[in-house]
């Protein structure tokens, strides 16, 4: 069982997270977390924040001379603009009137339902932890989640395959390409036609005051087949990579491999044939996105993940205040247009960690050598097969 | 904590589910459950089996006289075809050789990933209990849910929207008129004019003889806000309102209001203004399905989920022999069309669970008095706000 | 994860468990289920109903050919008293009165404080499921579990050590020893003397119109060192165990090896010293009872459970009807006097599971084979150290 | 749901925990947290350590202005000492050998098994989490679950009852007596006399270069019948305190009520008469220690916990180099001699949790309003049974 809970304000001293059930003998580098931090961080059509902001992890228990020791791993990031937040998010009780109140919930966020569901009249104790200011915990655990996947060679990645009405065609590029193309893209996107175009999207987007969602793909390279399994609802591993992703700020659609796309087609079109070669079974298509029967099927895992366009606007969208129960319109001077390239990164994490988490159901194992040496004999009983 | 198992196998000697964490004094009638699990064993398109084999709920316990008591329900469906399959299907280990063993994986079915994963070479073992049999149980528990949900106002209704190229368009109805259009339509939808084109899809599709997919949509009525939170990520209703539904055998992507729709508009356009009246908070438009920040917030609940075409295709469709590893054949003689219609009935069932689950966690209660004096209260607050 | 739910009122029409999570190819035999159904149901100083029912195990799921196929376990004991009770116990809503309604809670019972909870009029409806009928389950699913651990030469077996004012004396006696005379002795007890002075104790209580209670000591055999985990209050197995143990009905003491022993005598007679030899560490001693910072260390796991006596008196116990709010004496005219030998066998069970969902985190596997090789590469490992 | 996780090495930079799931609106304040760290920090029988070192708790995320929000709180103590372990314990790989590594198991400890099971060749990757510095996260999670109890007028406290062969006997005394007394105790044991006579078994334990344990009892005032339930293992409550306190470092031994003393005396002695007046149920004894069936049923809840003596002992105990297999005194000059006192401390914070948990179960609610509209509406129920 690999769990973890994040914790912490959007403006508060620091968000943090505690990762539970690795094994002992990961490799943990503080650099290899900072870098998904980063790439969390970028996209076009971010606004400031983003900028002066440069997340840094700490590695505050669980790993010693750079390796897991099988126990909790715990991490923060401060947030380093809670000196400018000290009063307004206090800790201790304050003594006079608090300051920036907000009684004034913002359509498509948390804030009005957060309100009403924990009778809160500062809206304010709902926004700063519902802000997607918490995914960047969620990949800290990720990058974990990924340094154990490399030991195994499985790998992670993603890209934008659509911002807006730009969809991108990655047909014919190899998953290297994808890769680096993505992660050189200032809208991670591997098509560099769609990636002006998407480029366009954006910059319209932003003229019109407005804000622009699109479609991430998460990609995992060299699963082994067996992973998640068909015997009851809560253990298929299509259902929980699902949740996995919809549970992420903003998605609002999930779908693995042709997804949404199945019901277009006939299953003759849908279902990939089997094939066998080189002592294993494999597919010459790949519409299945890597899973049948909750399991993986030793292809690709392909999850994709809908994200609605920022819910803060730089034009009228009215509201109604908690308070005066008076219209006003909830436009803000400043906004993110377009994060659509970020919530790749964040699908990946949350990826990485329910494969983990299926491995580990699979394989146990206390040490990273234990769990190899596990996933070793399963191999070569699949050869076997 | 709501939570439930199912057993059972496809041709082994019955099905059956242990419901557990209903408050007592919850009405439960076998004609009710009867009354879901004879839907889902509906729609155009379905082949033999689904019309010789009535299913009839046993309850074995946790209900008296007619209330639940607050421990486990009990819950059992028999296979009426066991007879014919207990040397097949045997518990007991069998003398000679066994009937009917399976060493031909279908494409798109759990029978290679699971005989892997497993390690089975009588790929029965798999199919047995990965095959969409296992739904009858989860319908009959949220038939069980939603006599709960029925005691607070709160109903769930599905229609199919797509099958094939096919579009429903239930603009202007009520969900009164969708609910009654499409319980008394064969495939399930409310569009008269989409229906006979659905019909035709499938038709087509069986003259191929091929199979067909489609979307269905699942709506909630009627739910406070408040369900679900946005503090955790595996608190958030969205997301295990994806696992419940992506769980369900052959779907394929999961989306709430929009969906994959929010991805082709700007923010101005999928955002729900908010408005107040009547001692409410409401919207006008809905298209965030009801849930914002991993909660709902008064609207409907609105989920699609997409059906891939039945993978028992009576066409060429080539696999792998796992004792021989020669190619075969899959093609059947035989199998249904389109489960579109019978996938809403399961996707009401398990959207059902995960309501109930999300009202015992905000509203406790060990009694259904108790928990409907919990809701008064909440609801009163609700009004005061 | 290794988990199970069970089912059923003591005078419904069954009582069922799901039993889910185990490795396929796991030996399954109704009768082996069926020799520890029989064992829970003996013991010096039972009453007639005990007697009259042989509970027998059906295997509805999850089982072919005698072999676990992966998926869950479904096991029913039909109530062979049901048919006397169909109207009182009646699943559907009733014409008339309901007969023997039950106003008057028991001292000692779930009965008050569970009509309390769930608003229970009639606390037929509490003590129906409350009744330590529901061990039946517990032993079936534990059946199982032991089952699983033979394959790896882990045994569980147990034996009574006190009864009332007789406490067994097996010094000197070893496992093997224990194991026969416990299972050839009326109280399960391996002491020939303390045998016959329990016998006495309980002929004692029984001419009182009493009851009496007692000790079971659960011991597990050649589990492997590293099961259950230090990192995590909630991983470690002590306290693993012990929930289980205090959870079987009227257990209200479990301690480890020495036990409450431990706070008489200083630290040089507790704690164990550690010896190298045969490519293994191990004690001299096993004070420790097994477990170290949460996990086994290699020894013998030695559990107790303490039983309080049955609470159901022949002799005067006063308590007040619900309705009424009147006094009544709650006695009964017979009553089983001692059940601690069948709690020996219902804590062997649920020690079993408990280990086996601790075997499952470490190794892993989805097949007997699987679980199997994972094990020995750890026991290697071990030898390597 | 109410969980947490902790993290953290006794000598790493901090111990920290995320509480998840309390409603909003709870009182939190560090000067009550702080208060029971030192209440952990304190008994006479203590080394050097826990005089030097004043935990302090920070609170980084949940709290504002005081109070709860809804969302995980994030709570840290910093370990003044690291900054003398920054090398031992670095979190970065380390150029050169690694200062005092531990291959020398204690009996008694975590080292051995936790060695073997993770295969860690430096102790100190076992040691540093298995240590009891641990429970320090326990008490400050605690700390905040017995604000949320206050709120309710339910209280928890502690004393000691035993230490070595000395019994405390507190009969005649009332809780208020006993919480006074105890506080002000050295040992935290209430009955004077005894208190010097345990001072007495310390002081032989200490001249003896060897260590003492003892037992705890903790106690809930006020608890509402109905918490926990029968109707499913995993929801009784007691098994769920048994868990709990098992699960503290050193604890053998858990018993409810008379516990042990049940097994000693005949079912009249044993079991609890019920009586009616003043709108409620009650018992003119509490042997059952508040629990019945699993469930509170309005009487105190009364759990020990028997601890044994500290492993690290200042005489000879043999163990084994894990490098060498040579055999060696692991004997230290200084230690801890007792630390009953502390861990009835930790044991009020464990049990603080399960009652919470348990409320909220039973209750549910968002905000602190709502559970207590629900546990008013509820107690009025009861007032009305």
């Amino acid at each position: 069982m690999l769990r973890y809970l994040t914790a912490g304000e959007s403006h508060g001293p620091a968000i943090s997270a505690i990762l539970e059930g690795l094994p002992a003998g990961v490799p943990v580098a503080a650099e290899e977390v900072n870098r998904d931090l980063k790439r969390r961080q970028g996209g076009y059509g971010r606004g400031r924040r983003m900028q002066i902001e440069t997340d840094t992890i700490e590695i505050r228990g669980g790993v010693r001379h750079g390796k897991t020791m099988g126990g909790p791993v715990s991490l923060v990031v401060q947030n380093q603009d809670w000196k400018n937040w000290t009063d307004v998010m206090s800790i201790e009780e304050a003594d006079g009137p608090v300051r920036r109140q907000v009684t004034r919930p913002r359509p498509g966020h948390a804030d009005l339902a957060g309100g009403l569901k924990y009778d809160r009249r500062d809206l304010r104790d709902i926004l700063e932890r519902a802000s997607a200011r918490e995914t960047t915990m969620r990949v800290a655990v990720g990058a974990i989640a990924r340094s154990l996947l490399a030991e195994f060679g499985i790998h992670v990645l993603s890209h934008v395959v659509r911002i807006g009405q730009v969809d991108a065609d990655v047909s014919g590029l190899s998953n290297e390409q994808i890769l680096e193309r993505a992660e050189a893209s200032p809208v991670r996107c591997a098509d560099g036609d769609a990636e002006q175009k998407m480029i366009g999207e954006i910059d319209r987007a932003k003229s019109l005051k407005d804000t622009i969602g699109g479609v991430f793909e998460v990609k995992v390279l060299n699963a082994p087949p067996g992973l998640g399994s068909h015997v009851q609802w809560d253990r298929k591993l299509d259902g929980r990579l699902a949740q996995a992703i919809m549970s992420i700020q903003a998605v609002k659609g999930v779908e693995i491999g042709l997804g949404f796309g199945v019901t277009r087609v006939l299953g003759s079109e849908v279902h990939d044939e089997i094939f066998y070669g080189d002592s294993r079974f494999y597919r010459e298509t790949n519409r299945a996105g890597g899973i049948e029967g909750g399991m993986t099927e030793g292809e690709e895992i392909v999850v994709r993940g809908a994200l609605k366009p920022i819910a803060t606007l730089m034009r009228t969208i009215m509201s109604v205040d908690i308070e005066t129960k008076e219209a006003f319109d909830s436009a803000k001077e400043r906004s993110d247009v377009c994060t659509v390239p970020a919530a790749g990164v964040i699908g990946e994490a949350v990826v990485a960690f329910v494969v983990v988490d299926a491995m580990q159901e699979k394989f146990g194992g206390d040490s990273l050598e234990e769990m190899k040496r596990n996933y070793r004999g399963y191999m070569d009983q699949l050869a076997r097969y």
